[in-house]
């Protein structure tokens, strides 16, 4: 999987509302209604991440999870990424 | 729920192996062999917090898990915290 371009990057994120850049990685921010709600959009997380054998950080702060994507191999950005983030985005929410 | 003294802290944490003290809180990082073990270590701790209504923050990267306790309404560290730390330890680990 190849590191993308800082041009290509930018067409990504275009692409991927919410989530923003933090240097090789990309982040993005959920709050839920609760503890047990953000807990189980970690669980839908992690099935999309096995799925795409692709693990994103998760931070859980009480009602809030914070995402944070890269691709260690890559050292940097690829496709796979974007990918993940689109489907983490487009899967029902708690 | 009062802040503990610096003495009461110094006791809880030789009663609580592992964690360790940063700042105003206490924070202990676990490894497991896979990210599916780590995310069901995650809800086991989601269970034993919501029963506790005590939530620590929670940061999962690939197969490790970081647990950061800390009782916000009383600006520090207090009982509650070091109770939940032992409760967690003290659960089967997937």
């Amino acid at each position: 999987m190849k590191r993308l371009t800082e041009a290509e990057i930018a067409e990504e994120l275009a692409r991927t509302p919410g989530w923003e850049r933090d240097g090789d990685a990309v982040r993005k921010a959920f709050a839920f209604p609760s503890f047990e709600a953000a807990i189980q959009f970690v669980n839908n997380v992690a099935r999309l991440a096995e799925e795409a054998n692709h693990h994103p950080d998760i931070l859980v702060r009480c009602d809030q999870v914070v995402l944070t994507l890269r691709t260690h191999d890559a050292g940097g950005l690829t496709g796979r990424d974007f990918r993940l983030a689109r489907a983490i985005d487009a899967a029902p929410r708690p």
